[in-house]
């Protein structure tokens, strides 16, 4: 093989874009995400990250994973190697109806469309849903990923704020009634109820119904979004927002944080009539999901004990939320405040006035530590103060270790807060949904 | 495992859409494609089906595969199984470059997108490309996936003819210049330059720089699509638009031909600021593309005899494409004209005046073949007289047997013609991009 990185010229390096006038509006604000920009940075080895939301795959039963892929290839490999349906394998979405009746689901398989991931499902709701310049209400701060569906069909966000019991019904009325006000179309309310990515929190059982009922009364469609649902630390799980309120609700899965995430799995599960829309927007984007890794999804549901192993993934991320939460306790400064997740991957952490967690971001991966900044969760600005840091992927030891370190970082540069003032270079004047430090 | 199927109520079903209201507007053509509506029909066994594009993957080397996939599950498995890069995997970029060298590409593997199949590479390029409104240019008739993709975002399709030698460069001029006289902004031509589907023509090479200056002096970016470069069934290449405009051309490759469908391993080649804004689009469509997948390929790539394996594709197809020629030589009846592919997998047919091969289908598939009549693959309303027949599934005999089939129902219908005049029940008058009935 040709080694095309050394041997070819780069060019068109460091040159204007030539396409420049030629770009859709769309691609106005397009970035890189800071999440990403992490990832560069946070995979040397010296550097304990807490920034990344990498599932934790130690516990997989990788020989017998092996021996049945190559049973699937082996014995019914031109159809596994062949294209299949737009909508998903029938017997795979019949296993998913099982998976989601774990949290009340009572579903068709026919409603349940196979996507190539969950962001797949998010980005295809949205296509299906947002003209440019219609609102989507999330809860601030929300998943980067969503953001990132929302900003490509040029819907704008509206964040409501959550506190220790998930978003709060006040807010999302009276921001639904300020968008009336004001004109805009408000088509969805994005939220993610259990264990929520980033804030680590989960909408109160209680609050289910109110939500609900405010998304009828205001015609406001609710797009669920739980991928950490089943991560429940004491194997708690919680109504599903579709258990309650069929007809308003399109739902999305994953097994990427109950299986595996390299393969790309996840499934909307949507009222009758989206789903056949669903299916179209589905073949326009890329024509059918990978039909090996819809077998592999199957066979491993119907032949091991799949419920056995998403206990051992609670087992294996409550020791880690643990090691978190006591090193946080032990290390941080006064002044610093977090949520206190029971299932899922994060902790959302507030730091005191004047240290900017951006500009501290730097300095964090000097010290050998990496977070994710709390400003990349929101499109309002919120978050300088705030940052996000994910428990699921390094050893116990490693998670104290990264704490202490970040303690180290903090109390410096509140140290240089007292000193000189904010410290931060770029600060955001006032969120306009400041996150509650009450909640810790 | 519950039976959802039976022990499930449909609700909803049969009720007035609740949601019709809140969709976006691109959703308002939203119809499932004649193609796809056809898969289902044509799919009883005992329809001889000429209609899909389903690979014949029998060649496929099983066994090795399965050793293969295997031994990456067991020895590299918590790779495999996690999430990477929305870049797609390094080494296989570089193996990439390799393949796309056999069609005198000279690229750099940072310029290459993995995508999940070149549907999505098309989709993500569309995104990127076109505002609500913009016109895209392509050949008519046109790939159905991708006039799915440009209806997505509301692009305009303004069709071509072809003739023997593929796009006709006067016509493409012309309507740009048509295009531009009326205030459109044409952004994007897209082609297939090589065993067209559905066409089954090749553009003549002596062709490919005129259709490139053209686009250059319109300001319009080309994207080629080249799923079939390397099924030519002398072995034969043309060199890729991309090789003789490589800032100006953005390339859409994919394995699905070539290798294996069903693991939806594509590729977009892209000038650098564009393949930057591309990763942001794969993150923001489905945040990676599948980790096993592309290390399959990629192991594929580096172990096996790849190139001797498209060897034997080609050797495959072109029996088969053998067969349907023979069979239409003896058994269509006069009047009908037909494309003679050196490559790929699809011929196109033409009918008398007065047949209609929308209309003739359900008549075609009471005889026990099944094709896909030519209306949809133009958005002009083209193609009632045209039909894609597509060898490269069914076994040679069976190919025989469909066309024999056919032979006899368009019989009937020219015979009903000549009795009562025109049997379709939707004429479409005039069409736009007449097909020459000169290519035969």
């Amino acid at each position: 093989m040709t080694n095309h990185s050394l041997a070819r010229p780069q060019s068109g390096r460091n040159v204007p874009d030539p396409h420049l006038g030629r770009y859709a509006v769309r691609t106005a604000g397009m970035t890189a995400s800071e999440i990403r920009a992490l990832f560069a940075v946070a995979s040397r080895p010296e550097v304990v990250s807490l920034a990344g939301g990498m599932p934790n795959l130690a516990a997989l039963p990788l020989q017998t994973l092996s021996a049945q892929v190559a049973q699937i290839i082996a014995e019914d490999g031109l159809t596994a190697l062949q294209y299949a349906s737009a909508h998903g394998l029938p017997l795979l979405r019949d296993q998913i109806c099982d998976v989601m009746a774990l949290e009340g689901i009572n579903a068709h398989p026919d409603d349940v469309v196979v996507t190539v991931g969950s962001q797949m499902g998010l980005d295809l709701v949205t296509r299906l849903f947002c003209d440019p310049g219609d609102v989507v209400v999330a809860e601030g701060p929300s998943y980067v990923g969503a953001l990132g569906s929302f900003a490509a069909y040029q819907a704008q966000v509206v964040h409501v704020a959550m506190d220790e019991h998930g978003l709060v019904p006040e807010g999302l009325r009276a921001a639904l009634r300020r968008a009336g006000d004001a004109g805009q179309r408000v088509k969805l309310l994005y939220t993610i109820p259990n264990f929520h990515n980033p804030a680590g929190v989960t909408l109160a059982v209680e609050r289910r119904e109110e939500i609900l009922e405010i998304c009828r009364t205001f015609d406001v469609l609710v797009v669920e979004d739980n991928p950490y649902g089943l991560l429940g630390f004491d194997g708690q799980t919680y109504p599903a927002l579709r258990s309650l309120d069929p007809d308003n609700v399109v739902y999305l899965g994953s097994f990427s944080k109950t299986f595996a995430s390299g393969l790309r799995v996840g499934w909307v599960l949507a009222p009758h009539a989206v789903r056949e829309k669903l299916v179209w927007a589905m073949e326009s984007a890329t024509l059918c999901p990978p039909t090996l890794n819809q077998m592999i999804v199957s066979r491993y549901l119907a032949t091991q004990d799949w419920k056995g192993q998403i206990k051992a993934f609670q087992e294996n991320y409550r020791e880690r939320r643990d090691a978190m939460l006591s090193a946080l306790e032990q290390y941080l400064p006064p002044g610093c405040t977090w949520t206190k997740p029971d299932g899922g991957f994060y902790v959302w952490v507030t730091v005191p006035e004047g240290v900017d967690t951006k500009a501290m971001l730097p300095r964090a991966v000097t010290a050998r530590v990496a977070y994710a900044s709390g400003t990349g969760f929101s499109t309002d600005g919120f978050g300088s103060r705030q940052m996000r840091l994910s428990y699921c992927y390094p050893p116990p030891e490693r998670i104290r270790e990264g704490v202490r370190r970040l303690a180290a970082v903090l109390e410096s540069e509140m140290d240089l807060a007292r000193t000189f003032g904010s410290v931060g270079s770029h600060r955001i004047p006032g969120p306009q949904t400041p996150w509650p430090d009450a909640v810790r």
